[in-house]
């Protein structure tokens, strides 16, 4: 099954206490669609302005991504530039340019319009509506969020909640959205807000998985380095939705209920985890222009060690 | 196998958002003992004053806790008042009388001596010295601390790392101990510095343990609320030293070698946390009264479902 990604692309500037660069491909869109190209299709919907580089078209289209739903229009790409403090915990934006982004509207080539599994990346929420309007019967969608549009479009925000089947979100956006302190809480009340499915990202500390009744601790990768985290977020979003998408072709039993059983949204978010976790080891999308089946496999292997114990 | 537990009896006045109790019954050996002796008999070494109230004698005795180790002298026991704020994820100390504790220097009656397993609880690193140095061939000593000894006994606590096997630390003191952020290279700095075994308890986010080219990543239970968080931490560690003294008692070749399974240390790593989930559902030491050992057996068994997966 094909999995619908929208998001942004863009030119981002990262700098990192070891290394800067300018103009490297990103974009919630871009690190999502290649994520989830490791385990299905993917129907990419974006803008792009007319500098946007023929390499980055190329890589794109060399992962299986299709590309009719990447506008391409007169003017300069959306740009993001960005500065890592030395821990790389905290993140500083230097500045945004939205260009051709700024009058962005999402239209879906008819193709598109029967898909099933979506992820609504990263963008604003008044966008991420307007993808859902034109979808005939999504089977599950999937939205991933940031603290910008907690702030800002908190409205929509909300109204979004209540169309989507998965809400993914970092701990403190958990927080700020419920106004709980304890996660364990705030999952919760997410899941009463809408999604049936919540996901809540902790960093170094790994990931909280909400479902009915069902719950779900997934470990993170023991990196000792990150070298540039731009993107992970957007490559966990996207290797998760891509995993189901990859599940669900052949699921006969789909078209009579809606429910995905947890324990694929658990591998699932083990998939995005792993996906995540080679992001970060190298600059930009660096590590996932080699990354191979294999490697995936094995870490999938390791993440199922690094929690494992007997019973007594 | 016996366990010996090293560590303060004090006198707790605790106020949470909720509700505030005087003089129970505190200290890190008294909630060591307590959860180590559901898994098994402990020897209890420490220090109160003739105010200690009888019906604590009676709780450890009834918990299988010998005192022969317990030292009871004129003048007051030890009194720590302290008070969560809204969240519980911050305590401030509100008074500390060491009384009796000033000048307590610990004595090991004879059938100590030959101690094999040994929890130098949190207490000042000068103490826990003197205790190892009485001790004949113990097999496995397992090193409680907190921030107030790397700050103000950093020496002591440095010299004490290179005489044990595991160290139990929080997240915020292996960062401090260590100067690193990554918590997987604060892990691996300080098996430099001595103990084989790290544990680096997390709270919320659970446990990470160090081995041998060795790692383990436990869960945290997901709990809502927590009712007082005093003596989570000594509850883990003496649930954790419990389970480990409980397992070797009949393992013929541990007379040969030193290591302990990394197994057992991540079961015991499980029955620390199982023990302290409990410790704080309640104020002060209360639900370790009545929590069974089916209670147990069936946290353990949901601690095991909180991480697991499937391969694919």
């Amino acid at each position: 099954m094909s999995l619908l990604v929208l998001g942004s692309v863009a030119l981002d500037s990262v700098k990192t206490p070891l290394e800067e660069r300018h103009d490297q491909l990103g974009g919630s869109a871009s690190y999502a669609a290649v994520a989830a190209s490791f385990f299905s299709p993917v129907n990419l919907v974006g803008i792009v302005g007319e500098d946007f580089p023929e390499e980055n078209i190329a890589f794109f289209q060399s992962r299986n991504i299709d590309l009719a739903g990447l506008q391409v229009v007169p003017g300069k790409t959306f740009r993001w530039s960005g500065e890592y403090l030395w821990d790389m915990n905290q993140r500083e934006t230097r500045s945004v340019e939205l260009n051709v982004f700024e009058n962005f509207t999402p239209e879906l080539p008819d193709a598109y319009r029967s898909a099933r599994m979506v992820l609504l990346g990263n963008i604003a929420p008044a966008l991420q509506h307007h993808v859902l309007d034109q979808l005939v019967r999504p089977h599950f969608v999937i939205a991933d969020t940031m603290d910008l549009w907690i702030n800002i479009a908190r409205p929509e925000l909300e109204r979004l909640l209540a169309r989507v089947d998965m809400l993914i979100l970092n701990d403190g956006e958990a927080r700020e959205l419920t106004g709980e302190t304890s996660l364990i809480k705030a999952g919760k009340k997410i899941r009463g807000m809408g999604p049936s499915t919540v996901a809540i990202k902790k960093g170094e500390h790994g990931c909280l998985l909400f479902g009915d009744g069902q719950f779900f601790s997934c470990p993170a990768y023991p990196l000792e380095d990150i070298y540039d985290p731009t993107g992970a977020g957007d490559c966990f979003a996207g290797g998760l939705a891509g995993h189901l998408a990859s599940r669900h072709l052949s699921d006969a039993e789909l078209s009579e209920k809606k429910e995905i059983p947890f324990e694929y949204l658990k591998q699932a978010v083990v998939e995005g985890s792993v996906i995540a976790s080679f992001n970060v080891e190298s600059f930009s999308m660096e590590r996932l222009r080699t990354v191979t089946r294999g490697e995936i496999a094995e870490r999938y292997a390791i993440f199922r060690s690094l929690g494992r114990f007997e019973d007594l």
